[in-house]
């Protein structure tokens, strides 16, 4: 397999990007935040993406060029109307806009509505982090559902993300997780692969409990069970619903209004530690905790306690060094659209 | 077993921790707290909890007056040093402050450090949700550690609580969970009924996975498991890490420094729907998950599908109307502190 460069990849990206009409700023930014998620190792959520990106341009679903509309603007708290942009474009703008504000005020939240996919959550988290300040986001898609309130047996929502990272002393901490035990892009790995998942972690359209992840696909669908499982789900359903009211609530649009496209709803938190206690005095207890993580004995069958995000920035630091190999099934998605947009295919 | 109205109970409670030396600002607020735990059904940690309380006002480990101190103020963010008062006082004063700011800046987080033990988080949310914000408390205590990271074997930190509640058109969405799949308080109890999880949510000290209870507190101690249990896990260990972050991180003081007595470190987010899409948009979307979820077939075994809290507000109806009936252990446990103390006893 090649290797490439990571400014090969993003002027790649960006190149099927602009010749399909977005403008500049929001095809750079989208590349380099997709390119971010193959560097962490989410190769599911970088440029895996894009085609399908490039299908809801060229479908006017995602749209091309604009900015943000300010619903309302607080100070610390800000609502936007991403009218369908480019989700990676919205976030780091919002994230910069955070920043900024946090530094004002300590801490500053924007809801977006309408932005569309956000791709990979772990992706934007560093660029809060290098500034020292700690970053939550959450997203929903208000037009799927792929998951059931606990108890029940319809899928009413998604997985729902939630993404936090913060300084230590050390590597930053990055976590991307959902609020249910898997997502719809892990129970379609596992049916390609021919695999059930370890445990029974998603009830058949008539609410029993299976490992099999071909019901979240089936007609009539199943549903992915909340973080937690059958026995401890109504933690991860308490977490999915607060998603939806930070995300659909906060920005003011949602499930309850008429079905729109494929898109995202997001909240974001930026917080500076040095409108608290201090950054010092923040990082020496996170940066505590970090070496309390590496000195922990491992149990049976696990090489060594890890921080969330270090196998992936790990990673990200090995393929800046040495290249990044792609997996096998992104290049060829997109060589179609390099020959269509007339751009030069990549080897 | 007789029951007993509110106002009884948190004049009784009042009566004993005044006699203890507490202010009365300070005295009431922890009564009232510690009665709406048990109005809400969380019988472990309502008036259960005022024994140790009493002994740690008798033993000069809990502040008896005395207000917090603002290590920082920055509108938005603020940041206090507890004192060690008690932590229902504490956290009703950080409440009402956030309340006020968040309706100036649109949000605003309080982080405590050294407060004492906060009881039922819960218990906390309607009084945010009854003036139309949405209210986040995460708490940990630096000074104890029952939970292993994740993949480790060690414990290292506290089950790390987390409670939201948000206003909808109906009833309020109370979330009171926590970052571990169990707790030290659900341990001590199955062990006493002589019962066993459902399932591998602990590790031996060695780190292998049991349903054993007992576990907790075996010498050398094993651990609680992440939310997310042996195989996923990783998602309850980011949110606890998340927790220690908010709640040490920001407040500045944690398991960094020398071991202090049982106590809380806490952060509260209070968040003004009217400062982002406004607060008709914001329970609009609420209300329809609300509805959304109360219309969601329930699966074989489960009578109906409920918002979280749901269960507790009943709870709190009835108790409030017919009377509450105590856990028959806690009024036991009062009877030597209200002879000590010179405080009529409850029937």
């Amino acid at each position: 397999m090649p290797r490439h460069t990571a400014a090969d990849l993003v002027l790649f990206a960006n190149a099927l990007l602009e010749k399909s009409g977005v403008q500049r700023s929001a095809s750079l930014a989208t590349a380099e935040v997709l390119v971010e998620g193959d560097l962490l190792g989410h190769d599911t959520h970088g440029l895996a993406q894009l085609p399908a990106y490039l299908d809801e341009l060229a479908n006017g679903r995602m749209a091309k060029s604009g900015a943000p509309v300010v619903v309302n603007d607080r100070g610390a708290a800000v609502t936007w109307d991403g009218q369908r942009l480019p989700g990676p474009y919205l976030v780091r703008l919002a994230i910069d806009l955070a920043a900024e504000r946090a530094s004002l005020h300590g801490l500053c939240a924007i809801a977006i509505r309408r932005s569309h996919h956000i791709a990979c959550l772990a992706a934007y988290l560093k660029r809060a982090t290098d500034r020292g300040l700690a970053l939550l986001i959450l997203s929903s898609d208000p037009n799927q559902g792929s998951v059931a309130p606990f108890g029940g047996r319809k899928a009413l929502y998604t997985p729902n993300p939630i993404a936090i990272g913060w300084p230590t002393t050390g590597m930053p901490v990055l976590v991307d997780i959902s609020a249910s035990i898997t997502t719809n892009g892990m129970s379609a790995r596992r049916i390609k692969e021919g695999n059930r998942f370890p445990g029974p972690w998603l009830l058949d359209a008539a609410g029993n409990a299976t490992d099999d992840p071909a019901v979240v696909f089936a007609d009539p669908p199943g549903s992915i069970l909340p973080l937690g499982g059958i026995e401890a789900g109504h933690k991860g359903y308490g977490l999915a619903l607060w998603v939806e009211a930070m995300t659909s609530g906060l920005g003011g649009q949602g499930r309850a209004d008429p079905l729109d496209a494929w898109g995202a709803n997001v909240f974001l938190l930026a917080i500076d530690p040095e409108a608290f206690g201090g950054l010092a005095a923040f990082t020496a207890q996170t940066g505590w905790l970090a070496d309390a993580v590496h000195a922990n004995p491992p149990r049976p069958g696990v090489d060594a306690v890890r921080l969330p995000g270090e196998r992936a920035l790990a990673h990200r630091a090995r393929a800046l060094k040495e290249g990044l190999e792609l997996h096998p099934s992104i290049l060829p998605a997109l060589a179609p659209w390099a020959e269509r947009l007339g751009v030069g295919m990549l080897p």
